[in-house]
């Protein structure tokens, strides 16, 4: 009933060891990552995502790659640690928390006193700092968080806002977790999240692993099953949240917001205080990245949500006649009030 | 500038000549179905697909697998009739067009005298009258639905209601090729539509055929584009439409349905009069078809959208403060006006 640890220190501290993401969700396969070439692909590969992850593996790896450094000159070490972490911080340059950890890594090494040695065993310590700091600041998430969640709550999530993205269990998932942890049922459906799937593929086999009731169903499903009445309450994580409250966050989170008010389903947003920018001053600012063509012209070759996974899969939906604004038939136009009834119709609209 | 036509007779008039979807969008491969064994595995397997285009396809079968029989005695001729008519309307019985066309062709062969070349004539006819009436219905809609569409509409639609589900022009994008065949411009979003991809498969492919300007976007990205503006109507297909109105179409109508309400988007429906079903009070009565696990589970193992298909693929989106219950922080909870202002917040929420 436990989150999987994505990223934390190898048994004898010389590698960051990480979950492998790629081969999710059909394989758990953990990888030591011993040298920056190894980090910097791995992050590049996203075989480890999530913004607070990168953080941390990022200040993790740069301890890791310097210690074939520590042999050389004062000087010349910490101009290894520069370059190194220049070089770490370049391969995903939007994500703020890894440029984050490794600036704060670099005051740390020229800011301490002595050998090499003694500045490696400092960085050492700083970087187990920042990832005690996640795995804290998801719990506490979780604790604030874990209140909204009664036994037997049924929560909708988007994407993946749990253990793979961060140190800890997550921020959307974190009160999931606590809920869990305190013996209450908690049931999750999580959106496969067109185009890359990091629900069916990530959040479900995470829950999965903690034996965490999941559904996967297709983003476009969400809106149905909160109609069913079947969605205590939405959870997601924020990407970045401008000074008046606008949400910047994975594709597809802004029309489940639409439909949880249109139900009276409470919206929530997980995340971390930093998420939180003030010099954005609304939504209208944030720039949003598009991504290649590919992601949504090309096929998966392999399974996209655990096997054993449960689904929701309904092939229609119903929609209210109070959001149609006119039927195009046949026999012409039908506008509200609407009346099936071809005599009348007829009689309404002749010429 | 014409749709494709994906039911028609062959050239000698021996076979149902279908465009084979399966193969679509990268193949466009055409099959002449010979005999009932051939047009009951393509109705089976998809190969045509869309209830007015199997309702066209299955009379149109019968007649095709009835000419072995043509040599029979009358009567012994008029039970083959009925033994096809049943095998064919059995492939998929939940589709209420294929066995409504199987019945009214087997009325005309039981009240067509003379021997079995008479009857085989006058179902001849009827097949033919069938597929003539199902293009006439496309052209109809189109007609009344076309003044919706003015020079350089924005159009946003859903799975493929379209020439390769019908044997004409379609019934949502029929009012589409109409705009096109009068000159307009006019620039089509297609939902990909999960989980089986109607849209980037066959929509976009269709239209692209047609030379008709289309961009493919997934499920979970068309309320950012109404947010942005770029959606002027959206326009869909039914399934089925409840006698007050309520209509029940593929997955995922519904929240563009909600989200268009949101964003003052008129949002049509474009569907033959015989779908209203007098029948059915309300959609509360529809029954929804849940479908296999796989479709969810399962990846591609081929391209889903045309290899030269537009795309609008952002990675995220914005969700206004406005529709957030509470931010979930590790700081606490912030319910609105939301302050993020450290100090404020702190006092506000001590204890």
């Amino acid at each position: 009933m436990s989150a999987v640890e994505s990223v934390r220190w190898s048994s004898d501290g010389a590698a960051v060891d990480i979950i492998d993401q790629r081969h999710l969700p059909g394989t758990l396969l953990r990888r030591e990552l011993r040298n920056a070439d190894e980090l910097c692909d791995a992050i590049r590969t996203l075989a480890v995502r999530g913004a607070p992850a990168i953080g941390v593996a990022g200040a993790m790896g740069l301890v890791v790659a310097l210690a074939a450094h520590v042999e050389e000159e004062r000087e010349r070490f910490l101009t290894s640690a520069d370059e190194l972490g220049r070089r770490i911080a370049r391969v995903r340059p939007t994500a703020v928390n890894l440029s984050w950890a490794i600036a704060r890594m670099l005051r740390v090494a020229h800011g301490t006193e002595g050998d090499p040695r003694a500045v490696l065993g400092a960085l050492r310590g700083e970087a187990t700092a920042i990832l005690e700091e996640d795995r804290e600041m998801c719990r506490r998430i979780g604790e604030h968080g874990v209140g909204l969640l009664t036994d037997g709550a049924r929560v909708l999530t988007h994407c993946n806002a749990g253990a793979l993205a961060t140190a800890g269990i997550g921020t959307a998932l974190a009160p999931v977790y606590l809920a869990a942890e305190r013996g209450r049922r908690v049931a999750v459906f999580a959106d496969e999240t067109r185009p890359l799937m990091q629900g069916s593929r990530l959040t479900a086999w995470e829950l999965g692993q903690a034996g965490i009731d999941v559904t996967v169903l297709a983003d476009n499903m969400a809106a149905s099953l909160m109609r069913e009445g079947r969605v205590d309450l939405v959870i997601v994580g924020a990407d970045r949240i401008a000074a008046n409250g606008d949400v910047a966050n994975k594709i597809g989170t802004y029309p489940l917001a639409l439909a949880a008010r249109h139900h009276g389903v409470p919206f929530y947003v997980a995340a971390p205080w930093s998420t939180v920018d003030p010099a954005t001053a609304t939504g209208d600012a944030i720039e949003i990245e598009h991504r290649a063509a590919d992601e949504l012209g090309l096929g998966f070759a392999s399974p996209v949500s655990p096997r054993d996974a449960a689904v929701y899969n309904p092939a229609f939906d119903v929609t209210p006649a109070s959001l149609v604004t006119a039927f195009v038939t046949d026999r012409g136009i039908v506008r509200p009030v609407y009346r099936f009834d071809l005599e009348r119709h007829a009689g309404a609209s002749a010429g």
